[in-house]
This record gives C-alpha cells, structure tokens and sequence, in this order.
C-alpha cells in the first residue's frame, strides 16, 4: 500500500512495504517468545550457554551482504530464546522484574515515535508529559514546586545530585572548575549505592574525600557516626557540602534516618540528597511510607521508576526542591542551533538545557500510560502485595530448617543463607565461613544451568555470601515463594 | 490462554490475558499511527497545537483510579497524532530522521525483553552482541584492537572521552580530585559541539579551561590556531591534555583535519579524541571516508548510529584504542553485589563496569539487526545516496533566485538563506541582515503551523539566522528536496 502514497523510489532494502511486513511478522515472533512464553512458569528463565557455545549460536558476525526475511525472523528468535526471560515470574535477580503491558505499550510507542525530549518544537506531548510526570512524583515526595528531569538511569540522577549541590554551593565552579575551590567532601552510607562513588571520582571530587558513614544493624545509616564524620572531615581541611542519603539500599533493602539526617544537613549548611532510585516507589504505600519520613526535607532526589514499579529500562527521576531554575543554570550552555531565543512559543519550554545531555530518550510516556491505566491506587496496590509477599517469605524461611534469615526485612529485598545438611550445626567450626561461602554460589550456578529460577548472592560487611532474593512483580504470589524456597533446597542439600 | 500457565492469582489491572490483549490492539494504533501515516507523504508532520489547548487535547492529569481499555486505547492514538513525525519524508529539523524497519523491530525485542547490559549473566546475548559490534566499529576506524562502551548519548561519551584521557594522564585523579592535579586545559573548535562545554564543568575542569579553537571558511578546525592555543594554555600555567577534534559538525557538517590535529596532539603529548558523533558514518563510504583520515591516530572515538544510519534513540558508542582495561580502571567500583567475583563463567564478561552507569539499556541489537539485514553494503548505500542527494540539494539552491548557500556543503548539511522578494538586492542597506535574520524564523512558525514540513534554522559566528538541512533517510528522493525548497519560498516569499 505504501508504494502509492508518493515515496520516491526505494533503495534496496529499504522499501517500505518490505519493512513493514518484516516489521509485523517480526512483531508475532517478538510476542509469542518474549511475552507469552517468557511470562509462563513452565517456561526456563534462562537457556544457559556457555560465551563459546552462545557465540557460535548466534553467529554475530557482521559481513558485507544482508540476509533474508527469514533469516532475519530467526535471528529475532534466537535473540530472544537466549536472553534471560526477566519478565518470567520467577526472576528475582536483580531491582527489575516483571512485565507491566501498559508501560510496555508505552515503550513500544516511544520507540516508533523516535523523538528526542528536548524542545517543546520536537517533542511536544512529551515535554508537558515529564513535567505533569515530575509534578506528581514532587508531589508525593512533599514537594507543591521545584523541578526535574528524566535521567538515563539513577547512577546518573545521583551524580546530578552531587552535580548541582557544588554548582550550588559555588557557582564558580561550571566556570572556573575545582581549582578555584576547597577541597571538597561528601558523605554516604557504608551500604549506599556505587554510584556516589562513580560520582565523586567523575565530577572530579575523588573517592578519598567520599567519607562512609556506618550503618546499624540493619543498614541504616548512623547519624551520630555522620556527625562524627563531618567533623574528621573539617578537622582534614575538608569543606563538607553534600549528604548522600538512601531510601532503600541496594542489598539489605534498608532505608538511612531522613529526619535526623536532615537536622543535620540543615545544621551544617549541607545540601541532602535523598538516593530513593530503589525506594521512591515506597511513596505510593500509605502502610509504608513512613520510612522514607523527612523526605520531603531533601534539597534533591533519586527515583527509579524502571525498579519497582516495573515501568521497563530505563525510567528514572531527578528531582530538586529548588525553584531558582539551578538545575539550568547548573548544566545548561544555551547551544543556539537548539535552542534559539526567537522562537514564536514560550521557550521555557525547550526544558534539553537542564541536562548534560543533549539527544535524550522519551522516558516519561512508559510510567504516564501506566498510571493512567491502573491509576495511583493501582501502584499502591502493587507496592502493598510485594511488602505483604516479601512478609511471607520471611516467615517461610523462618519456619524452615536449613534456611536463616540475616535480619527482618524492611522493604522487599529478603536477606538469608540456604545452610545445606552437611553444614548444620558446624557453626563453630573454623571453616564454617569458608564453606558457607561457596554454598551461594554453588546453587547459584546450577540454578542458572537449569533455568529454574534467578536469584542473586552476595557477600556484604563481613557477612559471607548470601542470597538477595527481590519481589515486585504484581504477577507473583505465595507460590512462587514456596518453590524457591523449594528450588533452592533441591539445588543445594547435598553440597 | 495465560490463565492456565501456572501464574497466581492476578491483582487489579495486571491480568496476563488482559494485558496481552491490550498490548496487541495498542500495537495496532502504533503501527496506522506512527508507522503507515507518519511515513506518507500525504500526512501532515506534525499537528501543531499551542500548549495550553495541546494540555486540555491531552488531559494528562494522574489520578487516583485506572482508565478502561477503550479510553487507554484512545490514549495512545492522542500520544501518537500530537507528536511529531520524525519518520516523516519532509523532517528535516535534527541530525536523525526516516525509519530503519530492521532496526525498529531490534527496539521492540529490546524493550519487551527489558534486561541491563551489566553482566553476562541476565545479558548473555547482549554483552557478546555490543563486543562484536564494538569491534566491527573500531575496525573502521582502523583498530584492530581497543575497548568500548555504548552510552545513553553523544554527549555522555564526549564526556567519557575527557574522563578517560584526564585518567590517562593523571590516575590520581579518581581518588584525589582534582586538588592533586595542576590546572588542566582543553581544546576544541568554536564550532565543535556544547557537549565538549558541558563536560568540562561536569567534569570539574570548568568552561575557562575549554579553549575555542578557531575554525575556517568551512568550519574546520585551524591547525594553527590550535598551536596557538596550546602554547596560550601553558603561558597562562594551565596544562594541556585533550583535543577533542570533530568529524562533522553540527551545524555546518565540516570536518577537523585529523592528520594534523594527531601531529600536534603527538607532539605535545595530548590524549586526541575525535567527536564523530554526527560524521562517523561517514566511514562506510568509500567515496566519502577521506573526510576522516586520521581517525586512526586518535585515542578515543565518539560515533552515534542514532543519527546517520537511523538506528533509532538512543545508538552511540564510545570507542578507545588503549588496550590496558583503561575504560574499566578509570570508571570501576567494583560493586561486590553485583560483579561477584566467585562466578562461574569468565568474569571479564561482566563489562558493565567501564561506565558510569549501573543499569544500562541495550542499545547494540537496533544497530546489530538493521546491520544483518542489510549489511555494511546496504549501510554503505544509503550513506552515499545522502551524500548524493544533498548535491542535488545544493544545487538546486544554487540555481533558484532568492536562494543563498552559506558554502558547497562538504557533508549532508546544507546551511543557506532564503531571501524574500523584498529584500532581494538590498544587501547593502544597514537594516538587510536584522531582516533577513528574521526570515527564517517566520516560515519556520508557518512551516510548523501549517505543518508540511520541518528544518531547522540557527545564526553561527556573525552569519545571521540560515536554514540547516539535513539529508539522512533512505527513502527520500530529489522529489522531496524540490518540495522543500518550493516550500519554503511558498511559505517566505511575502516577508
Ligand atoms: C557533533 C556532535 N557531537 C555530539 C553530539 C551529541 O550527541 P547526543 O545528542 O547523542 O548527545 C551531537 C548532537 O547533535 C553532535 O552534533
Ligand atoms: C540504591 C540505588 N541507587 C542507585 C542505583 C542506580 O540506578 P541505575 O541502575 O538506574 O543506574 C541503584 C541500582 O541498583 C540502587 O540500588
């Protein structure tokens, strides 16, 4: 049909009838593989391949001549039956998982859309979508102004954090760089996320002035310990000037103090920063958001969307309390072929300038489309179950002999160890440890070959390692909890 | 058929069958709406709309409850009409435009298989996927070895450049900061792109240290001056280490003379990185690929398939030609919860560390499938019909009364002004370039109200508001560059 709607003539493979029915055949194979089989349990997670084996598969090779229609649906195919189903109820390896079909018609739409959100010229829907979106989000952090944007995930939402506290507390610095400053020093819990890290060595700060507040038992952080850290830091010649708080840690699911924290913060001058990429969805739970209590105290914010609220990579927020236009002035450089000043509509508009980037993806549309089809009591829904899940895992593996749990969760990240027979009641023996250690990754191995489940481990703080079990998916249930439990028993108790 | 796989009971709004069913008919909007219209000639680019009624069109309010499937339905076909087309033959307005079929069924699996590119282990695929594609890309720049990254952006791997040379010359940096190091300093062209501004303040280096190189009648880089420049840096006790060079513009597409940069960046002993973001397609022509001799010399490479070759947002990689794992030190934190180091497979698969990111899309397989499908031949086609069409283009111009070249244009940019009537003849009147500067901008307003077509317009270095455009897609012909020339003197001529 499109040959007659004026085209001019097509170079080869570029026919747009071709494409187009390239583009739906490809569509069923994508559909049946990645959504139907990949959302049924009797399916493997993961058809494991050792690198070899898989690159021989795959035949990835890249050459001078195209191929065929059907070769190319089969490579469709391939691609598929060899990636790691993480839309499969029983994937729980990572802060992701899940399908959510609203958000992924979102998804879908944004990639045939192919537009870049940086002026209102180009992109239209989805500048006044990002700021009805960031509105909302403000909004449940406590937040009636302040402004925002959508970052390529919340490793880079942090360093913003970092960014525009600097340019913050001296301006000088976009234009003369760190020379013209003291040296500088951040803080953070011994559990946060790398990310500050990454942050203080990209920004060009260094992790030796990155000072690690301890955490309690649970993964909390110290705010006396903070304290005493702000003070080793000036006693250093140090100028202290950001505070990195996290609701929600990566491993333990543990959520930092904000209240105090932000006493303290507003005590010294600091500029708080709330990391919530993992716990921001807390907000949605009226049962459960007291933990992230004093949020609203933040001057900035780090919120992930794509995490467990299963909106799809990547959806993450960067959002600040701030209603001097800072996030602009911090990182803008006016670039005029983009944004020009005679422009005939309102250029506040043209928000690109607020970011480092300039091309950047639609992020907004996968969460708005979601939100409006299951609206906010949806999502609190959603949050709720996991909570309500991950209490009943905890109490299974409780009840279970061989399993121990490392501390009550939290949030929906489940700490525990798998103690296999051969093990049990050898805790004072010398090489307990040792061998408990290799337990983990053990199964974990053997999960994977088989494809039964995904589950990810880790040592933390001088705990050997353990199992990190996440729950999110709003397609999951008790069941699905029972035989992990089961599954990770069968793989493990001759070990 | 998903009630009977095993899944638990669903909550409200997350039925597997429900959801699928959506998400088939939402794929029927998408594809009548963004694919079949938005290609067709006949169709309007975009529908422009001011944004207050485009607010009360879309009604994007988030509420507390969930929408039905006809009005969620109805959402998406509004989402899709109100934006811009930029599949559409007569978008001209950025550096990306036109659809690649193949590469737009490589998003849709990407986005329904949602996984991280971080570890082998949920991306098997994916890692091997970017090596090979990293690889095939390196080899056309002419390195037969190296490392390399894909970034959410040209700008993010700009600034990946400067980081990883800063590294280079100064490991301490990434613990210490920058106190430890001297006054750094960097070079680039005046018409080199903001992103080069924007990571020198993110980076802490600050804009003061960036030097403007100055540019030819062209808009290529002066040798000279970047001589100058250098020595200029030293004088004033700042220390020179980064050239970012660039191969293809972004308003004028012209191209840096590498040979001569890596001369002086040998000499001085400066990290040479090359911004190709824009020209690095370039490289598949045979006939063209001169524009870019040198690139070999280079240490570091920034090239975006998203623009040239239409893979789609967001497609850039960041290459080095190092071969000592710099990309890892210099971006590493070793997060032990996730780059465990008792796995079970080659560890070094688990690139996800050489960036800055923690989850990262997959942005290879758009690039990969549209490769496969039409090979580095069919790649090479459609680079050199661009170039051939933009000939035309300018030829056209250079025939037609009222129609001004800026200059022949060396790349698929071509920069002129349209002269109206009555300003025709008046060059030498005082008030000539304040009108004409504001030609442009007025058909710009009616090419976009009345919505027949879009190109851009921007001054540069004293030369009042000119129109860019732009050549990529593969399936325009000289047809459409008539029409746009017809177009914008249909639009103008009574200014
Ligand atoms: C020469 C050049 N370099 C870098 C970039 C930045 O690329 P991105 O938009 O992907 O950040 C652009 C964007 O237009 C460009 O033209
Ligand atoms: C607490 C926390 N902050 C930040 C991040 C980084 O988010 P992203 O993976 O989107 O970069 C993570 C990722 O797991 C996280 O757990």
């Amino acid at each position: 049909m499109n040959g007659m709607n004026g085209h001019g003539p097509d170079i080869s493979g570029f026919s747009h009838a071709k494409g187009q029915y390239f583009l739906r055949e490809a569509f069923k194979v994508i559909f049946e593989e990645t959504i139907c089989k990949s959302t049924d349990v009797n399916e493997k997670v993961c058809d494991w391949q050792d690198p070899e084996q898989l690159e021989q598969l795959l035949d990835l090779e890249l050459r001078d001549s195209g191929e065929s229609h059907d070769q190319l649906l089969s490579r469709v195919h391939d691609v598929a039956k060899y990636s790691v189903k993480t839309n499969h109820p029983r994937f729980f390896n990572q802060l992701f998982s899940g399908i959510d079909y609203h958000a992924l018609a979102g998804r879908l739409l944004t990639e045939t859309l192919n537009t870049s959100q940086y002026t209102y010229e180009v992109a239209p829907v989805f500048v006044l979508m990002e700021d009805v979106v960031l509105t909302k989000l403000r909004s449940m952090v406590g937040w009636l102004s302040g402004d925002g944007i959508f970052c390529p995930g919340g490793s880079i939402s942090n360093i913003f954090g970092m960014n525009v506290a600097r340019y913050h507390a001296f301006p000088e610095v976009k234009r003369q760089g760190l020379w013209a400053l003291p040296r500088l020093a951040v803080f953070t819990s011994q559990d946060s996320h790398y990310s500050v890290k990454k942050a203080a060595s990209f920004l060009g700060i260094g992790t030796d002035n990155v000072f690690l507040v301890k955490t309690d038992q649970s993964g909390s952080m110290d705010p006396e310990d903070l304290e005493g850290k702000i003070k080793l830091a000036r006693s250093q010649g140090a100028v202290p000037f950001y505070v990195n708080a996290t609701s929600g840690t990566t491993v333990r699911g543990a959520f930092d103090p904000l209240d105090s924290i932000a006493d303290i913060c507003e005590k010294n001058g600091l500029w708080m920063h709330v990391d919530a990429a993992w716990g921001g969805s807390v907000l949605f739970s009226k049962k459960h958001r007291h933990l992230l209590k004093g949020i609203e105290r933040a001057n900035s914010v780090t919120w992930n969307p794509h995490k467990m609220l299963s909106t799809g990579l990547q959806c993450s927020v960067f959002l600040v309390r701030d209603t001097t236009n800072l996030l602009q002035k911090c990182h803008s450089a006016s670039a005029t072929y983009l944004f020009q000043q005679d422009k005939f509509y309102d250029m506040s508009l043209d928000t690109g300038d607020k970011t480092i980037q300039c091309g950047r993806k639609v992020d907004c549309l996968k969460l708005w489309l979601m939100w409006k089809a299951v609206g906010t009591k949806g999502l609190t829904e959603r949050v709720d179950k996991a909570f309500a899940l991950t209490r009943y895992l905890a109490e299974e593996i409780e009840k279970r002999e061989g399993f121990q749990l490392l501390y009550k969760p939290q949030f929906v990240n489940t700490c525990f160890w798998y103690i296999p027979p051969s093990l049990r009641g050898k805790e004072n023996s010398a090489d307990y440890k040792d061998r408990l250690s290799q337990v983990a990754p053990a199964i974990k191995e053997r999960m994977i070959k088989q494809g039964t489940m995904m589950v990810g481990y880790q040592p933390l703080n001088g705990q050997v390692n353990f199992f990190r079990m996440i729950v999110i998916s709003p397609h999951i249930s008790q069941r699905d909890m029972d035989f992990c439990l089961d599954e990770i028993e069968r793989l493990g108790k001759d070990l």
